[in-house]
């Protein structure tokens, strides 16, 4: 079964990026949604709601629960949602203590704190390979800048530009991406609003709470987001700015490499039935993937429209895009970086 | 590694059918492209362009021919598609017969096929599940069609209708829907053009070949459609209406549950937080997967333009999209069987 | 306020069509109504529901009635549509038979049918361009078929083919479309359904009254479809895969400009900078027309998800696209044209 | 001619605000482009680059030129864009001075710093509307907030909130969206890069110059930004983050007026079919803006894939779809402020 590219067991290897697809495995969700659980009830219990005691257990038994995943699947088709069951399973091995476990808690809570909680460390993976090809790029310009390109304009050729203005107009936005991402992840905030995002459960104590909580777990404090999406949004588009503009990258080599004379690159790929073929495919996958994004991005936009408290119609649809987006996100940082090793010439001369 | 929910290991409890996903699987697409390749050899030796014995041997091989996909995963990600390779290791099987595989085609040949045999297939299954919702509709209709509902437009109540008014506004489309699938099934066409869609290598038989292949195939004939998109951008648009239709109607189930007394529902999710809960989670998610296929839909019109005689960038777009769609699709028909039946009661007396 | 380029002052040079964007003006939507009301009128009239009186007066009013726009702008502000206050106006005008006009109608059947009568109109406008388009092509291939051409893969040079084999890749979707425009127009329907769409004011006769108002109006029969919105969104899909096939041949010429020496175009546009230039505009735009329809069509999509009776939300943004797809449309029909016109030679030498 | 609802004779009515549609103007436009024609001759005459007395009638010139605007729509037909002719009218008019206007631009220059222009300005109308939304909804909190609602959450009743939770649903990421945009506006950039962004006129002395001229504009300074669409697509990104937070709002109204009990409306929309009828048009059309920028949005991501110095393709699919954002903006933020002065009542009763 494999109907995303990006975990697809043989495109993988053009699509795939192994430490970011980590981060959207099952078992990194259920383990952020259980590290969710146990800081609740660590500062539940700092804060004398439940037993230490209790913080305890819960802590040691989500350090290695391994839910029923069967279960998870059979529940999840009628609940829509993945933490009744998982709720009800770590509460049967709780005993006693199963009542101070999730207190005052939604399924969003777990959901969405999960996905920050990864979001922030796949942050810091895009911010490491956006720094490697920033890196890359700057070599190539030490290396190559120098160098006379015909600069196009509405596919013509117009005047004569240098490698280093072309090498520029790639690197520059990967620059101000890696800034706003910077910007971004230390934004990453935790989700806790209960039922139905009042706390109902904590009375003034709520906020106090949610401030421990998302300083348990590392994540910036907000007052809950249930139905305001905009800052996961934000994120989205973040993701397919870089796409973008690492989309034109590979749209320029793919062009230089069809024209030729201004760019040598190694590798290439084959074909079956014309032997002498050397297909610039990374730079042609970079613009697909950043076609993908800005089609997916339509989606999480149309997601604000979050109705009330909690839309399950709308919030399901982020499941169904978000995730596909840091893929492509990650495939094209993979492969945006291969294309820049590739390049062994820019340009034509020293100018 | 789940990026994708209509085959995540959890989530596919909600959003996955076993039978469809199967078509877009590794295997299935593999099998495909084997039957490609033997059918190939068939119609080429009734030609005399290789012989007989070649054939046979290729039959036989790819029968049951089960690659190396590991090196099918690093092949890719250099080639851009897997065919180079998958030729490679079935030619190092055939000894003296290699030079008779894959005579005349290109890998797109190949792997568009593929998508075409399962396409046909997964028409099938869809026709199949169009059926049994449209049944289902019509027994609804028949068993609470003559109940009054209110009518409802631009949000307000406007006059009252019957439940049958209304439970045809869902069923009529997907009339529609079944009907133009039928017709679309019938032409899904064989691919086959060779390098640069000439079939250069027969001459004047090429038309010919490919009628055969075709045949053989159990597919409709037709002149290749390498750079021609719009066959398959138009299968696509049909599994976006069906699932906006089927959108459609989960909304208005949704909306009714909310405001209550017009229906009563068996099923239902539960929430983590609000024992009381009842959820219409399939008819949201009905929603979800309707904007989701409007979403996805832009990217496959996006991919028309496919520029020259075959785009790396426009045809990777492509199959970074068609399989989701489908997967939206199966989930969109399991969830609307399944809702039509979780429906008790519609409509509030007879009329 | 010019907000679209297809109808903007000077934009329109370019992306402008004034025949089909006649059928997208206020006057054209005004008269089209005013039709409807009238023929409305006459079946009625026929049927002895109205007085014949009733309905010669309200034709002979219609057919040239002016209403105050200014009024209707200010009504829709809080209406939401212009039908309520144009039906306020022309009873205002018709004294004693100011009952029988609108009887039994809604805003919505006006407003639909006016579409459909306008898009039949625009159907036959784009098959004659179609035909025109296809026309040339084949006149381009009589003239340089048999020229070399290289074919290129994967933005790579692979092997000789024909302008001709080029030259049908551009041709034979743009047949298909034609082909299936004219089936589609053929099927454009009558809107008529009432308040809530179960003709309520009928009774039984609603269904023979409907008949006879389509035959009145030269559109096909079919049953209400205030909130089934799959027939509209087909005929944008087919809009969209118009556009996307004259971008692929946009595209095409845009990248053998550049590359030069297979192709000489007449014309191109200037530039304020470099006096040499001689850019393929109208190719550039062909490819932005397609993108432009590929984006909007997943609107059109997310319009399906149309609740109950009547949705101002889902309906209010086909408004807001499908005229846009129409502007884009004839746009792209008329560079094509004019592109194809450009071309002074295509190819290398007889092959 | 209308194409788009926007800037409809009738329908602008209700979709229409004619401060910010003036600044989408063929007018506005032009004048901010004899804006930057004006401004560039000044800051080259403050340099010596050009005659004190070029600058001194080339600014009194474009101070109250009126171009023939018949020949600038013939000439963007093949030229793609206005400036090479619009430089050229004005040339004609300037006799000995014409060699001093636009020294070292091109039409990108003059084309986009115009619409940074009209940005701007734009962000500081959309600035004061936000605010009078927030103040508003803030109001409705001191009037309304203590009451009772019912929190839903996946469409059935959860637990009982206040109405200042729902409120603040909706008031807190407007304050977000302000806040960015205000950051936003700051950066607003000169665009200014001559015929292949290197500013080759110039030497050395080019940033400088650039330097020199966005500070006679007004506008921040920032290296050119040809083929780097992304601070573009950022601002376009925050119309759809706007637009998508008042369609929650929206959808929001339209439920609770659908169900009742919770909200009273004045004002509400008439029917022509049914006299009873009160429809919450605005709360309907906030939630049709919002689906469609979020639609538009993809398209402006898609032209993040920019090719080389300037791309007729990408450049051109950003005008047929910014104004089309900043038109829905408008016109969300219209009918945000009105519905939310429609509510005379929100909530049950005083907690």
């Amino acid at each position: 079964m494999t109907y995303s590219a990006f975990d697809h067991p043989i495109l993988s290897g053009l699509f795939g990026d192994p430490e970011i697809a980590a981060l959207f495995s099952v078992d990194a969700d259920i383990t952020a949604m259980l590290a969710f659980e146990a800081a609740l009830a660590r500062v539940q219990a700092a804060r004398s709601l439940i037993p230490d005691e209790a913080a305890a257990e819960i802590t040691h038994l989500c350090a290695s629960f391994s839910p029923d995943k069967a279960a998870l699947g059979r529940a999840v088709a009628s609940d829509g949602v993945v933490i009744p069951e998982l709720v009800r399973q770590i509460r049967r091995s709780l005993g006693d203590n199963a009542a101070h476990l999730h207190v005052g808690a939604t399924s969003q809570d777990v959901i969405d704190t999960s996905l920050m909680l990864r979001l922030k460390a796949a942050c810091g993976l895009v911010l490491a390979r956006l720094s490697s090809i920033i890196d890359a790029m700057a070599a190539l310009e030490s290396r190559d800048g120098a160098a006379a390109l015909m600069g196009y304009t509405r596919m013509q050729a117009a005047i004569p530009i240098t490698a280093a203005d072309r090498i520029r107009s790639w690197r520059a936005p990967l620059e101000r991406h890696r800034l706003r991402m910077s910007e971004i992840q230390a934004t990453l905030a935790i989700q806790f609003g209960g039922a139905a995002g009042t706390l109902e459960k904590f009375g003034t104590a709520g906020p106090a709470l949610r401030s421990a909580l998302a300083a348990e777990l590392g994540l910036a404090d907000q007052p809950q987001w249930h139905s305001q999406r905009d800052g996961l949004v934000e994120i989205a588009g973040l993701f397919s700015l870089i796409t973008g503009s690492l989309g034109k990258f590979g749209q320029d080599i793919a062009l230089m490499a069809e024209s030729g004379g201004e760019i040598t690159l190694s590798g290439g790929g084959g074909s079956s039935a014309m032997p002498h073929k050397q297909n610039p495919v990374a730079a042609e996958v970079l613009v697909s993937l950043a076609r993908f994004n800005a089609v997916q991005l339509s989606g999480m936009h149309q997601s604000l429209v979050h109705e009330q408290e909690r839309s399950g119609a709308a919030w399901t649809l982020e499941w169904l895009i978000l995730p596909q987006m840091a893929g492509a996100l990650a495939a094209s940082l993979k492969l945006a970086l291969s294309l820049t090793g590739q390049i062994t010439r820019i340009g034509r001369t020293a100018a």
